[in-house]
């Protein structure tokens, strides 16, 4: 290969140093002021005019000249010659002097001859034209001069300032209608590989296609970091079609971002086309996630080739190329992009270089703000939703204690800490009561799982169905019962009736995995069969075919069997009428809600019981009772 | 009048409960993905499709059977037969037989037959076409089987979730395309005063016209809180216009709002609309300011009447407005919105009803952050730049201590605090300086202002020109001298001299106010004259016409020269040159910066020191030196 040898791994630093050399674009638009917000002056804005413009009355009253009421009071008001009226928004018609007064509505423009006003509640009208003044005023008194709340060639607004809707409000007061401000960095989004299919677009799995989640996952990221995005589809599928993408998006962006490719081919395109517009200047940074990434310069612009797996390109995006784009749009670093938090269980490390560890966060009982790694592999999508960011661990880190604290990077500042956190067994009146509560997180690790993760303290509140193993040392908040068992294909062709048929006929099924309280209940009722028939548990298992065939998500079995792939599949009624698909019953199992100790307050938890004690929960789902 | 009567004020929590009582839209709407950052979802979304949809290869390397790896190692490889290739986006046309093997690549489907895979690195080219396996693997060893990324069935995300990158990444990967979100409320912003002119539109100050503030603050505050802001213009100058806007806004949208209006007649149409369409449900709130604020059902949305002021409108609305848009638009309230600070001055109270304190935020030395309350009066448009928001005193608090703890309400979540808080006399090579600082702030009150409130501690750093009247107890941070005297017309078409001719001849001065240094320095120069004239100061004073004449910013003497109003003006030569008038020196005085001694480690701080060190901030401005 005639590549550029990019021998050793450049440190994270350095990376940072060379994204910062490149020109991100910049430059000065102008904006129309309704749409200025959120923007950021290109230029120093000093007022052009006086606000007000003109002498202003600040009340209701009359304009008069102060000296003509000078001794007035209560017991010896000044009388004067009312001579006319001023609104607001029309010219004086009318001059004031000696011994008169005119109208006047708050805001209006002070009359010639007048120098204070006085407010009608300090007045009377008097005999004939007369009013009367039960007050004195100095000059000035109630009047806003001319310049007096912002005056021509003051400084407004520096180069720089985020217009916020109070600028907007000040620029509006300065007549200011066009914002000079500075441009958005364009960034391209070219998506690399062959497999990649958009969503909305048709996707032939049997092809091995999977959905592009980075484009718009970064294109999101993009536009949060104050940039454009623009995305290039990767229309054909030969390396032709990329190169011609990566080549308009180096003429029409300022940076250009591509996401791992799967193959070698791909990197070479990148490669050419990166030095032949511009220059490959670093390939491989010591992080993990992020060794593949890639940075150059290109057609005057820049070029950052993320890693492929969503977390990584995500992680890599927000660490070292968001930075860069909020910089070009004059954005400052948003203070809401980093959160600190409590580690709340240990975790080793070995790794020899930087690691930005995915993790999550809770809040425990007091408000304490809990994190906890997430490890589902840097391959899984899900991690997008499980985990809230990530916290960089140092190479020479051995372990992060529990109680530890440390820095957590959203993966984006608008992320926002998780108000419930659930974990354990998937259920459907349960996801139901979850759509109730604003912004939980629940994690359907199974009934073992969840239990086992409650007594490590992480989560608020733990899910179990069907019988616990041992003790579990929390409240319940809430407990239904639901009814589980075979789901078969729609009419029960194969008239399956009970789990003797998958022993005793060549049936397929597909199981759940040990974790899953369903499971439990399956394995205890190949128990209760293998005693009734006076043989071991072992050769009831092992005559029914597909046992160790497991899913680990609840409605898989049930899907497989809609597929054709199987005859039963270990599930629940809801299911199986959900599906449209049969269903034999295999019994009854109780789920159960347990709030550790501590979170019992929790408001989340509270919407969470509070749901869950609502008949309306259950209503129309089949096979449960509360 | 025949308006309908509201004897007592509502508290401020009824004003709430009236609010959330309306109706405020809702709905679902569906938006392209592409589209979808920052929207919140209506409705669950439960996984549609399995992720990834195939058994995938998880590395690159060969698909085999596992029991044809078991046993193998180093010292005795396995040696399989290469019957094939499938690479990524490709649907396998090969089956791995007994003793088989097939190249395959990262993110390839698994092709029939195999169950596990090894990784390139673990495995040598042999003799023929087979390869040799230097591992053992076990049944799903390096694969991602189907659906256990995301299974088919699994709930991905809750109604009310705020799609932020990391969702768009999930939704992407189920391949949703289209998003049900919760539909935006449209919120109508009427302009009330016939004095009102937008920006851009000429205006006739002599007419008592001034640019539409509110109208354009409040539709970006309703863009921040997450409402689609619609601007009614006032087209017409009579009540017909203003009532034609108010039921077209009705007509069209969930919440109208407008802001305050001068005239009782404006008052009377708004009732009119309201009561003829809707209801009006409270008139009057016993807050400060907010007093008139009104609140009504219209056209089965809702009406809120702002205060006219736009501190007092930008604080109604962000107080009882922005959440209830927040809400119907299902966003959570911004964490960002309310900072915690400690009050710097002692603040007196004696309101009898709930006000709401605008105020400033600096931080100090330590990075804790201050609070200061700001007084421009609630008409002044300049207390949008001036305060960062509010903090609600209750009605039975009679004062507030400094060093007490405090809740700023931002005037918006956008709001940041500023790195430089700086107060004292004005000054262009200042205002360059302050350019190159990120987010100042900069109060020009004058040189003996700035003093006294740098003692206060509040300030990081003040700017005097001119002799001071005590010593500063404070560092300079820099120094330079400007040269002073009177701006005339362009040609000095009155052949002024100097000071002199302002007492002898009947010329027009306008000057300073007192705060101001260049006050102090015309002042000395009158004292100088007098003496040398063997009369009082006062003599010297009185003759000149406009000694009294007072502007309270920099450039305003000079641009009533400018606009034929006066003959002089107190400036600089700077602003002469700048304005192309002629000058006439009376000499040089120091300008100062002095910092807090706390505050020269801030950053703000170094940065205006750095500018202030660079030559070029003086540059091309007459009359200065360092």
């Amino acid at each position: 290969m005639d590549r550029k040898q990019f021998r050793d791994l450049a440190s994270p630093e350095r990376a940072r140093e060379v994204i910062d050399s490149l020109s991100l674009g910049g430059g000065t638009e102008h904006v129309p002021l309704a749409e200025a917000r959120g923007r950021v002056l290109a230029e120093r804005i000093d007022a052009g005019i006086d606000v007000p413009g003109f002498d202003r009355a600040s009340l209701d009253g009359y304009a008069v000249r102060a000296s003509d009421t000078f001794g007035a009071d209560e017991g010896d008001p000044a009388a004067l010659e009312l001579v006319g009226t001023v609104h607001a928004g029309e010219e004086p018609a009318v001059t004031v002097g000696d011994g008169e007064c005119v109208e006047i509505s708050t805001g209006a423009v002070m009359p010639p001859g007048a120098d204070a006003m006085v407010p009608v509640e300090r007045t009377d009208e008097g005999d004939g034209d007369r009013i009367l003044f039960r007050t004195g005023v100095a000059p000035g008194d109630n009047v806003m001069r001319a310049g007096a709340d912002v005056a021509a060639g003051e400084r407004a607004l520096g180069p720089g300032t985020e217009l916020t809707p109070r600028e907007i409000g000040l620029l509006s007061a300065l007549g200011v209608d066009e914002v000079p401000v500075r441009r958005r960095p364009t960034v391209g989004v070219v998506s690399t590989g062959d497999e990649l299919v958009r969503p909305g677009d048709p996707l032939h799995s049997e092809r091995g296609q999977i959905h592009d989640v980075n484009s718009y996952t970064i294109a999101a990221g993009i536009e949060a970091a104050g940039g454009e995005p623009v995305l290039y589809p990767h229309a054909g599928d030969d390396y032709d079609a990329l190169e011609a993408s990566l080549r308009e998006a180096a003429a029409e962006c300022d940076l250009v971002l591509s996401s791992g490719s799967t193959s070698a081919s791909a990197v070479d395109v990148i490669y050419r086309v990166v030095e032949d517009l511009g220059e490959l200047l670093l390939h491989g940074v010591a992080v993990k996630p992020g060794k593949p990434t890639l940075i150059g310069e290109l057609d005057g612009g820049a070029y950052v080739g993320l890693p492929g797996y969503p977390v990584s390109a995500l992680t890599i995006f927000r660490t070292f190329v968001a930075p860069a784009i909020r910089e070009a749009a004059g954005l400052d670093d948003p203070a809401s992009a980093r959160l600190d938090g409590r580690m709340e269980v240990r975790e080793r490390y070995a790794e020899g270089r930087l690691r930005y560890m995915p993790v999550g966060l809770v809040e425990d009982g007091d408000g304490q703000r809990l994190v906890y790694p997430v490890d589902r592999g840097s391959g899984a999508t899900r991690s997008l939703a499980e985990a809230d960011g990530v916290v960089a661990v140092d190479p020479d880190t051995e372990y992060l204690a529990a109680g530890e604290s440390v820095s957590v990077d959203l993966f984006s500042p608008d992320v926002r800490v998780p108000r419930l956190l659930g974990v354990g067994e998937d259920d459907p009146v349960l996801s139901r009561a979850l759509d109730a509560v604003a912004r939980p997180r629940y994690l359907a690790v199974g009934s073992r799982q969840g239990l086992r993760r409650l007594r490590n303290g992480v989560p608020d509140v733990a899910v179990t169905a069907g019988p616990v193993d041992r003790d579990v040392d929390a409240a319940e908040l809430a407990a239904w019962s639901r009814e589980w068992g075979l789901v078969v294909p729609a009419g029960n062709p194969e008239d399956v009736a009970g789990l003797a048929d998958l022993v005793d006929r060549e049936l397929r099924l597909v199981n759940r995995t040990t974790d899953s309280g369903l499971r439990t209940s399956l394995g205890n009722a190949a128990a209760a069969l293998a005693e009734e028939r006076g043989v071991e548990r072992r050769a009831v298992v092992d005559a029914i075919g597909g046992w160790e065939l497991t899913a680990r998500a609840h409605e898989s079995p049930a899907r497989s069997v809609l597929g054709g792939d199987a005859d039963a599949g270990l599930g629940l009624r809801a299911t199986a009428e959900h599906l449209d698909l049969g269903f034999v019953s295999l019994g009854e199992q109780r789920v159960a809600v347990h709030v550790a100790a501590d979170r019992a307050e929790k408001a989340g938890v509270a919407e969470l019981q509070r749901a869950l004690a609502d008949q309306s929960t259950f209503e129309g789902l089949a096979g449960y009772e509360r």
